[in-house]
C-alpha cells in the first residue's frame, strides 16, 4: 500500500518545511529521502520526476509539485480542516504568501551563497568573497523578518499557518552562515516554540533516523 | 480622488508583472514612479512604505503588499471574474503558484546576479564572474520553462492567467542578459502574444511616458 502523497526530501534542506507541514495536515504521505552525497537529485530516474534537481518534489495523484511556497499553499487547501492558510481574507492571504515569497527569494538565496555559491560564480576566490557575505546578509534578512515581517506569537499573528514551519526551517540555518539567532528574540523564541510541537518533532526524527 | 490600489513601480523591474495583471483585472488602480536613478527606493518616505526598499509595492484599503508572486494572487483574489487564477482546483492552482516561484526565486535571481551581483558579493572581480555566468544561468532557466514549465497556448495551458505577464516580464530581460529570446520558440512566440494584448500595451506605454 503506497500513501497517496510523496515528499522527495532531502534532510537539512528546505524541504522540511513541507514535511513539517504535512504532518501538521494530518495528512498520509511517505517522505522518501534523497542522497544528496551520492548526487541522487542528479540521477536520471530523480530529474525524470522533477527536472529542476532539487527539493522538494511532492508527488499528488494529479502529478509533481515543486517549489516550497507553492507546495506549503497545497497542503493547506487540500486539507482545510488544518487550518494553515487564511484562503477566505485575500489580503491576509497575500501577506503569509509575502512572507513565504521572501523566505524563498530573498532569505534562502542569501543562505545558498554559502554552501552553493558555484550556481552564480565560476572562481574560486568568487564564492569564497560571497561565502565572507552571507553572515551579513542573513542577520539583515532576519532583522527585517524580527522588526517587519514576524507578528507573533506565530509567524502571522495568532493563527498557525504554512509560514511558520517554512520560517523554523530556515531560521535553522542562521548558525551554520554564522549568524546568532538570539540577536532576533522574537524569531528565537518562535524556533523554540516550534521544536516543541509534535509535527516538528516526528519531521526531525525522521531526518535523523532516515 | 484617489485609486483604491496603488502600484509602486519602476520601469525595467518586476513590477511590470503587477500592473500588466492591474490592466488584465480591470481594477482601478493609481501606478506611482520610483525613480532609482535618484535612489527614491531607499529613502526614507519609501522605507516606510515598504522596508525592503524594493518594489513592487501594492497599497491595499488593508495595508501594504510586497512580493510579486504574493500581489499576482491578491489581484487575481480580490477580481475574480477576471479568472486569473484556477483558485477551485487546488492542484492546478500549485502548478501556477509554483511557475511563479520559480520565475520569482530562481529566474529573477539569475538575472539579478549582472546588475546588482553586489548584493552577495564585494570583491569587483567576483562581480565580473557574476555577469560573465549570467546568460549561461538564463539559458538553463529560459530551456527548463520551454521544455517542462510552459504549457501553452498561454503558461499554464488554455487559459490565460497570472503567470502570462510574470513570464513576460521576466523573459524581456533575456536580451539584456546575453541570450537570444529565439532559442526558445514557445517562449518567445508567447511574448510576441503578450505584446498585443490591450493591458500590456497600457502598461508599457506608461512606463514609456512616467
Amino acid at each position: 500500500m503506497s500513501a497517496t502523497l510523496a515528499l522527495f526530501t532531502s534532510p537539512g534542506t528546505c524541504a522540511l518545511a513541507s514535511h513539517i507541514a504535512l504532518e501538521d495536515a494530518g495528512l498520509a504521505f511517505e517522505p522518501r529521502r534523497l542522497r544528496f552525497a551520492e548526487g541522487e537529485q542528479r540521477a536520471p530516474d530523480y530529474l525524470r520526476i522533477n527536472p529542476k534537481g532539487r527539493v522538494p518534489a511532492l508527488a499528488t495523484p494529479q502529478g509533481i509539485l515543486t517549489e516550497t511556497p507553492a507546495i506549503l499553499v497545497y497542503i493547506a487547501q487540500i486539507a482545510p480542516d488544518a487550518r494553515l492558510a487564511p484562503f477566505a481574507d485575500a489580503f491576509a492571504f497575500a501577506r503569509a504568501q509575502s512572507f513565504a515569497a521572501y523566505l524563498c527569494a530573498t532569505v534562502h538565496v542569501a543562505h545558498a551563497h554559502r554552501p552553493r555559491g558555484s550556481r552564480w560564480a565560476t572562481e574560486a576566490a568568487s564564492l569564497e568573497d560571497m561565502k565572507r557575505k552571507t553572515p551579513e546578509n542573513m542577520a539583515a534578512c532576519f532583522e527585517l523578518i524580527e522588526t517587519s515581517l514576524y507578528v507573533g506569537p506565530w509567524a502571522m499573528g495568532e493563527a498557525y499557518s504554512f509560514v511558520d514551519p517554512y520560517l523554523f526551517t530556515v531560521a535553522g540555518w542562521l548558525g551554520g552562515d554564522g549568524v546568532d539567532i538570539a540577536r532576533f528574540p522574537r524569531v528565537h523564541d518562535h524556533f523554540r516554540r516550534m521544536t516543541q510541537r509534535p509535527s516538528v518533532i516526528r519531521a526531525l526524527e525522521w531526518e535523523r533516523s532516515a
